[in-house]
């Protein structure tokens, strides 16, 4: 049995993030599905909505917009009644309840969320900070830091820092290695701005054996070595109880369900999502 | 006059990322709003689940929800319906659409999107890619990068980076300084592969000067001089030119919209927002 083929339409007159973001959350709920994605994106010109509409009623697809312009969310809406095509219209709902209930009118500027304003600077520099501060390279950026990350290797102290860094927070990481020097900084800061990483020491020795493979060395190192990463783990614990910092076990978690954890913690949560 | 205060409640069993965008995207529309932003999220108990409602409830607040137990999307819709609360269900227009075409069950597994598979793991090798060759730091990583970036201070080449990892693509940037040696890996790969990033030159004199001031610095120095920038800009496009790259200029672009022309421009567009 050949797979079943959908075509999804991403329409908006920004990004399309949203619109994406729910496709892909919807998309993920299943196994041998085909999809086509096709994005039309950052469309300012009646013509080329239309052109989209067209091309969706050809291949059937499920229409998601993230329209905002009153004329366009009227095109796409009636376009796709009158054909029969499936269509979400995200923005509108939540828009129109927010105007009912407060009276006041939307500004209904496309990409309105990525306005350069200071929200979106501090983003950036939040950004820069993780990449300046990842690593332990410097660790004078500490005391600047909203959060720093503790861990021993792979307990995914980038890309969490940089998760971090997308919800508007400043965050510095360092690798813990046994017999290395721990920085000063680290003891004369906030303890509860101090995130203790954890990992359980199979799943440690599975990922960094397949990092050796991939560096086409053989799997069993010292640094695959589950005597060795045991010892780790204790260093890293034992460092944890004398900073009387939170700790976090990662196994099992992906980087967002982290870094949930990590902002509950810090009572960071009102950042959560609408950094 | 007070402002109006609306009350926003993202629900879902997952991180609630997409509820929690769309909410962004909304809200940005208005000026002068008081928004509340409530989260429960990774919500696995009928009891968390209830008192959320409730909670809502007392509060008059605008629900929207990412469930995907078939349970949990029932107790949620029928509870504000019952209650006449404003709740927008996600994901199950689409998914019951998908369903319906293709008579393919979805698996209903809370957080699908975030399964530690093997995308999750190739997105953070390309986030911990783009952090390791930032900034020109290892130019040799130029030849397994899907994207390089060049362009001189403060055209957002690191942001840029991390926004292009994030849809697991391996980014490199470097840089341009005049005077300093142009690396000889940027030769030898594929042109079709770098883009160069320019500015109008009054713009960066002035994101130059504040950051000079944000230094403590006097905001002009040859830093943020502009016939300094000028030659500068000049420098680079000239290497364009003799690169044969893309050129996008990043005056009044977002990251966003900067990263949607370059995935349209290498046509990767099928990685976006779908990566």
């Amino acid at each position: 049995m050949t797979k079943t083929n959908v075509n999804i339409f991403i329409i908006s007159d920004s990004a399309g993030e949203t619109a994406s973001k729910l496709a892909q959350a919807s998309v993920s709920q299943y196994e041998d599905l085909d999809i086509t994605f096709t994005h039309q994106t950052f469309v300012s010109e009646k013509e080329s909505l239309l052109q989209a509409l067209e091309k969706a009623k050809e291949l059937n697809a499920l229409i998601i917009h993230t329209l905002i312009s009153k004329e366009f969310i009227a095109i796409a809406n009636d376009y796709c009644q009158e054909n029969g095509l499936f269509c979400m219209d995200l923005l509108s709902p939540l828009v129109n309840e927010i105007s009912n209930r407060t009276s006041i009118e939307p500004k209904r500027i496309a990409g309105a969320v990525h306005s350069l304003n200071q929200e979106y600077f501090n983003r950036i520099t939040a950004m820069e900070f993780a990449v300046k501060y990842d690593d332990g390279k410097d660790p004078k950026g500490f005391l600047d830091a909203d959060i720093v990350l503790l861990g021993v290797s792979r307990t995914s102290k980038t890309p969490l820092s940089l998760f971090l860094a997308n919800k508007n927070l400043k965050v510095a990481n360092l690798p813990l290695v046994p017999q290395a020097s721990i920085p000063k900084e680290l003891w004369e800061m906030d303890p509860a701005k101090i995130i203790g990483l954890t990992n359980n020491p199979e799943i440690l020795n599975k990922i960094r054996q397949e990092r050796m493979k991939a560096y086409g060395l053989s799997p069993d190192t010292a640094y695959s070595n589950i005597d060795k990463i045991q010892e780790e783990l204790a260093y890293a614990q034992d460092l944890y109880d004398k900073l009387g910092c939170i700790v976090i076990n990662v196994a099992d978690l992906s980087i967002e369900e982290t870094a949930s954890i990590v902002l509950d913690e810090l009572n960071l949560n009102s950042h959560f999502g609408v950094g």
